[in-house]
């Protein structure tokens, strides 16, 4: 937790408010903050500031704003995930978050298991959001996309998304040409699942104006895979 | 697991046995796989083959080699982490064995508990060395070091492995340069630990010949900015 992310209601008065106790708790107990000691906090979909903390009660921890922080830019990229198992699935919403992506999408593809969307954690999709924005010490919520079906989703939504100013990169073992570095300009990036996509999928993919490229000749985690690509993407 | 990894002893006989109960359920489970099917074995240190199934007993499965397969190379890269908690420690070694770090020097640094050294993950590094290496599809084990004292590693040892052809790169929030990309010759990166190196121990390593870097000004967990530093710099 780099920023405490709070909503704009805890910051209504004179004197905002810390009272989740998840939160509360960090402050108090791992950061051991007192009266008089200051911390960043985030409004989420508003700013940051650099805050004092006022009055620490049993529940509840008073602060006041000092001065304007900066919010990190995020990255011009479209993150489009085959939806992984729920414990992946929290670390990658946590990670694209905290790397700044502006949208994430997750799709459904023949190697995804149909149990998978109907974990809870897709319901919880904000608290590991929440969790990625205080990593980064960022305050501006992605949006976020889900679509259980590949075939609508890659003929019909897909293109919409596809121009020359905005290339689709599909990160495919079996591509000739590497991953490109340091891209300036927006685009979309797609990560298939465990097992990868199933050749039917690469072909709709690159059918519907997607361009393949590998990663090199290890085949990563799908966690591992995000940060390589954007790592390597980021200017 | 995309190799299954066996110990040169496994391999002697003219049938070869898979005969860990990890690797024996995940083919017989998982995989579903039976006599005449084939898949991907590593020999640790030595080399990949396909192979056949030739027969399955209640707790081993005996295999043939069918021909002999590339192992991925390395990345000529020295990575030096500050110590993470244990659970972390887990993954980043996993990690950056999948990613092909052909060293992981861990290392002590004012913010990294002294209790994280007692963990008993430290003496079952060759377990989470096996997980990344069967991910990764290499069979080559790294060289892992230890060193629990910062200053000693930093003076003495760090000044011997850096010189023109080999850099060392800091990654560090505050550098004014941003890491470079596609790195075409040897280098070490070092990773400092959750709330970064102190000051004292920024200069000690500049001092001591280390370029400093930024990442972007987005606070990565150390997992995270392992595998967005490596992505960057591979070639």
């Amino acid at each position: 937790m780099n920023i405490v992310l709070l909503e704009p209601e805890d910051v209504k008065e004179t004197l905002w408010v810390i009272h989740q106790s998840r939160q509360y708790q960090h402050i108090i107990q791992h950061l051991k903050l007192n009266v008089g000691d200051r911390l960043k906090v985030g409004i989420r979909n508003e700013t940051r500031y650099l805050v004092e903390i006022k009055k620490i009660d049993f529940d509840k921890i008073w602060i006041e704003p000092i001065q304007q922080e900066k919010v990190p830019a995020k990255l011009p990229v479209t993150l489009i995930v085959a939806l992984p198992r729920p414990k992946v699935l929290r670390r990658i919403v946590m990670d694209s978050v905290t790397l700044g992506v502006d949208k994430l999408i997750l799709i459904h593809s023949y190697r995804v298991d149909k149990s998978y969307w109907q974990t809870p954690f897709l319901k919880q999709l904000d608290h590991y959001v929440t969790l990625g924005l205080e990593q980064a010490g960022d305050v501006v919520v992605p949006e976020i996309e889900l679509y259980p079906r590949f075939k609508p989703f890659v003929e019909d939504i897909l293109p919409q998304m596809i121009d020359k100013d905005r290339p689709a990169y599909l990160a495919h073992p079996y591509a000739e040409t590497a991953m490109p570095y340091a891209i300036d300009h927006p685009c979309s990036i797609i990560i298939g699942p465990e097992g990868g996509f199933i050749p039917y999928e690469v072909d709709l993919l690159t059918k519907n104006g997607c361009q393949a490229y590998h990663l090199g000749n290890r085949i990563l985690r799908t966690e591992t895979a995000i940060s390589y690509l954007l790592g390597r993407l980021s200017v």
